[in-house]
């Protein structure tokens, strides 16, 4: 069997892009990363950079592309129409968009959109890693999948039940960035370790108080004029206050508590919501974000028949 | 007798400075404000900046100045040791630091510092406006004094027990400015007003929700992809949302609810905190803070023998 890739999987955001190619049985062939997302690709022009990066890779002429992420919002190539939730997680992924491109079958795979009325909320490439995580069966699944917005997923049965953002990457950087912690922190603030002891307390603390975090970011700040906090253990507080106040608000709202929760991350920052999972007495059931995205994107171009089954270039 | 002034008053802030000339009865007889605050009067020099002032004023040579704010923090002029917590309010201003400057008589009011390990917090300037707030006689007050960074203040039989921080004022700017809201909510963001019923909803939103705000920032953003919520509808949410946050975990904090508050404030922001208040169905008692800080001054500038009783200039 030729082991050539039947597909290119490209997972592109608002800062970064990442592509892959796939063989007929989901095997990542070849990989590139790469800082052109949204913000570059706006300028340069979505056509071009994919090339670029599909040429870097060797990728045969006329090679299917499955897409996920902001790329297909509003600011991106081509809005690509969100799927509203309640929503089968098999079914999201048939509605994958094809844009007009005459040398190859490029499909974007449409975000899901929550309307209702006080709670409205958005995903972009999210529903894709839930697509990838092995979750379409019977039961009920909690699923955190953290960043710069946090997504909660409540899967119910195969379909996503409702969900929520939490921005807590975006208020870590502005705080850490922006606001009077920034003297407190250092800049840039030092990288966080789970066993840090300031990241445990914090957490735990957090964590008894139901998602009201803003009554101690100040003491931060005091603690460092009054104790003598120093800055990475400045960021180690805040760290763990905003991690352990997101896992306090979204079980509360998702009805989490005493539950399992499928964790779907990648590299430092899963390490750290594992122990803040576990401080909150929850167990994990952990999921690679990479592999989960990059199964989520496989299963998209096989389900819109991007590729003959069993083939390969 | 002569009117003319017994002492210059100087409430001194981070961004802003503020100098009153004060009658022998307390009463305010000229005043100027001022953009240069710590950040700019670091550079210029403090001595510098007060005699301008003072100048501007047409203050008599050798007035005496009693000041109050940031300038006696670590970055500031002097540094004026914190009072801790549990103290007296009337015992506050008795420990005004006397700058080494030849020409006049310099104080500067210490701030207050809680020591506790699991909160501790710092204020400067809050402190005179508590002790200009007729506050000093028997029971229980609970303080709230919105701004950049709110303080709480928990006061027994006149003494301060207890105060926390919320930095809601911050939080707003921080995330209108450098967060995915600044896309929602327009650069700069349109003032809010009390009845924007926007505002209201948010606030009584996050009121029932005991300070938990990051679950719904995100909810902003969204609103606005799906239910077309308008830039200024957007910042009449935020300000709900953080404000109501703060109500919430404050009176939570310092069991303050069902109780009246004191609400010493100016402006607008008095204005949207007495709105906010009302939903969380408590009394307000009003008190002005320009009149309170300038009260608060006076009565330190007295406590301190720093003019003749019944004297005028």
């Amino acid at each position: 069997m030729n082991a050539g890739p039947v597909v290119a999987a490209v997972d592109w955001g608002t800062t970064r892009l990442r592509v892959w190619l796939l063989a007929g049985d989901g095997a990542a062939l070849a990989e590139r990363r790469g800082d052109d997302g949204l913000i570059t690709a706006r300028e340069t022009g979505f056509a071009k950079v994919l090339d670029r990066h599909l040429g870097a890779l060797g990728a045969p002429a006329g090679l299917p592309v499955i897409m996920c992420g902001m790329v297909g919002s509003r600011q991106g190539w081509v809005e690509a129409p969100y799927v509203d939730v309640p929503a089968r997680i098999d079914a999201i992924l048939e509605g994958a968009l094809r844009i007009g491109e005459e040398s190859r079958d490029i499909r974007i795979v449409p975000g899901l959109a929550q309307k209702l009325a006080d709670a409205p909320d958005v995903m972009r490439g999210e529903e894709t890693q839930l697509a990838g995580a092995g979750l379409a069966g019977k039961g009920r699944h909690l699923v955190c999948m953290p960043g710069t917005h946090s997504k909660w997923v409540s899967v119910e049965d195969g379909a996503v039940a409702g969900f929520g953002t939490w921005p807590t990457g975006e208020l870590f950087s502005v705080l850490a960035g922006h606001s009077i912690l920034r003297h407190s922190l250092g800049e840039p603030p030092a990288s966080v370790a789970a066993d840090d002891p300031f990241f445990r307390r914090w957490c735990e603390a957090a964590l008894a108080e139901g998602g009201d975090v803003s009554a101690r970011l100040f003491s931060i700040r005091a603690a460092g004029l009054l104790h003598g906090l120093k800055p990475e253990q400045a960021a180690a507080c805040l760290s763990g206050l905003l991690i352990g106040g997101e896992i306090a608000s979204a079980t509360r709202r998702h009805h989490g508590t005493g539950q399992s929760v499928t964790l779907i991350a990648s590299g430092a920052l899963g390490v750290l919501y594992s122990a803040a999972l576990g401080l909150a007495g929850l167990r994990i059931r952990p999921v690679d974000a990479d592999k989960a995205v990059r199964a989520g994107l496989f299963a998209a171009a096989r389900q819109n028949g991007m590729f003959a089954e069993g083939a390969s270039a």
